[in-house]
């Protein structure tokens, strides 16, 4: 049943104890929910600081109360659990389909200065983002494309990040679905840099660097993994990391909120399909950083395209890739797999 | 008995079973350095790719050869100890002061296309460098300039970079204490940076960025943790890591093969000053990334500076610093720890 349209998308909004925002984000036909938050919360002291490094003019965020979040909570204690009985977490409800709230420990400083989100996929603890049904995946679409058009309504926001760190090798400290969105106030160094050289291919060519480095995978062919009519997903070129793959839209959108009804439904099938040949790399589910890039607020939103990237550190059963000297100190990759091997293993895994 | 002039060390040079080029640097003094390796190597087939990521105009290395390079061997398999009785390691000699040899898992591609040394800076395996003597300190830094200057010499290579992982942490594989070079055939993604923007700073301003930032951190002073006549060690004010320091020459020299006499005798004191600070933070020593930054050979030499920076993704006892989505997939980092906090430590610890 996917063709949601964002206009039945079931969206309530509350606050929690501490005056958090809470969204939620039903199907048509879900119960009504209702919070009631009676956790004894104290207003959070999120003290984070915009620093420049001006060595590379770059905002690096100092958080630094964020040392004590939540580590590594067994099951039975998981906040992102509905509440149950006389045990309440951060989603003081009985059950959710996709549910949205200010995370208590924000690495970005607040208001005026970006925002920090925990997106829950699933009210199931033990489900990934592989496991979840093509409906699902599209009603989180549909909620990350919400949150990108409500925080960059937000003052000082300039670049809006929906992302999911999966697996304790990466650091993540809960095991329950979930993600997480970043408005960020300044436009982070990646897409910064990714901007310029777009803008110099622009000058140079007169074309569009996205379109072109798309379609040129497209043409060659011996990257891409999967593809339907309306998402290419492929491993980059000069992938980085051991298992990298991008998933672009075959019609360049700047960001979340452009892709139209089509484009919505078909990502989920696409995504969900290169999510489970992921797990089915090795004998344990990869860890991986999903990220989707969308292009800033008030700049490059016709030079830049929407796409996903998703990777792992994971280059062998037991072995992790490590960002050592050359990757930490001088931002040079040394990739340890073949790019067309990593495609091959993909297509046919 | 530091001031070693650079034409005083011994330096003697051969080749490994293979052809491999090996290098040994000792003091005055010390016993001559003959090679008899008769191990039954085959010539290595390294076959890295250079490849250019087009959205970042980067180069990304792919050296898939390198899956399987020795990992964490036990301490009497150690292939960088000295050889003893029928035990043939990469030294073939009883004993050795500082060796550099080309790395048989080398990162890049090889001749015309970079090169990668692997540099011990004792035959001690159980030493680490902060254990070191301001006398073998500067033996190393001799060794490391000896390697600037010869690397450079050689077809296509762009950048010298020195650097050591250490820590298994961080992926290291070799716990005998060591570290690498790498003469890259092009200029680094962080360099390139760098110089675009002391580029930018030169046009607006009409100053060297690296002289006023430097001048800047001494005059504050809060982050300041050591210094002497020739050097300063501080963290820097957008320290990206939990635990950073930067140690800048106070006079600018674009690379290591620019230290006069007096810098490179006062160098080794405060490093390994610093670097028993860092271990003595906690109760572990700590796992650190130190990595040289040299101006790139053909352009940028009057904008850049020499500097260090040794960092660390330790952030607590049993906790590390993870690059998840924010900044693995957007660049944009989230500091635990305040800097002026980590610098306190550094400078009481």
């Amino acid at each position: 049943m996917t063709g949601l349209r964002l206009s039945d998308v079931r969206r309530s909004t509350d606050r929690l104890a501490d005056g958090r925002e809470i969204i939620f984000f039903d199907r048509p036909g879900a119960p009504k929910r209702v919070v009631d938050d009676r956790r004894p919360l104290t207003a959070s002291t999120a003290s984070s600081q915009l620093r420049r490094d001006p060595m590379l003019d770059e905002y690096v965020v100092i958080a630094s109360h964020r040392q004590d979040r939540t580590y590594l909570p067994p099951a039975d204690e998981c906040p992102l659990c509905p509440s149950s009985g006389g045990r309440r977490t951060e989603l003081p409800v009985p059950d959710y389909q996709v549910a949205v709230f200010e995370n208590r420990f924000s690495a970005l400083p607040g208001p005026g200065h970006g925002r920090c989100e925990v997106i829950c996929f699933s009210s199931d603890h033990a489900v990934s983002f592989a496991n979840l049904d093509d409906d699902r995946a599209e009603l989180v679409l549909s909620a990350w494309i919400d949150r990108s058009i409500e925080l960059a309504a937000l003052p000082g926001v300039e670049q809006v990040f929906c992302f999911e760190n999966r697996g304790e090798e990466i650091g993540v400290t809960l095991s329950h679905p979930h993600g997480q969105i970043y408005a960020y106030p300044f436009v982070t160094p990646r897409t910064t840099r990714m901007l310029e050289v777009a803008q110099r291919y622009r000058e140079q060519t007169g074309g569009i660097l996205v379109d072109d480095v798309v379609a040129a995978e497209r043409r060659d062919g011996s990257r891409v993994i999967a593809e339907n009519a309306h998402w290419t997903a492929f491993v980059p070129e000069a992938a980085r990391w051991p298992v990298e793959v991008h998933l672009y839209p075959k019609q360049r959108v700047p960001d979340l909120p452009g892709l139209d009804a089509q484009q919505r439904a078909a990502f989920g099938p696409l995504y969900l399909d290169v999510l489970q040949r992921f797990d089915r790399l090795y004998a344990t589910p990869l860890p991986y950083i999903s990220a989707w890039h969308q292009a800033p607020l008030q700049i490059g939103r016709e030079l830049l395209g929407l796409h996903l990237e998703v990777f792992s550190i994971r280059r062998a059963p037991g072995k992790l890739k490590y960002l050592a000297g050359s990757e930490s100190g001088m931002g040079a990759f040394i990739g340890d797999v073949q790019p067309e091997r990593t495609a091959e293993r993909l297509r046919l895994g």
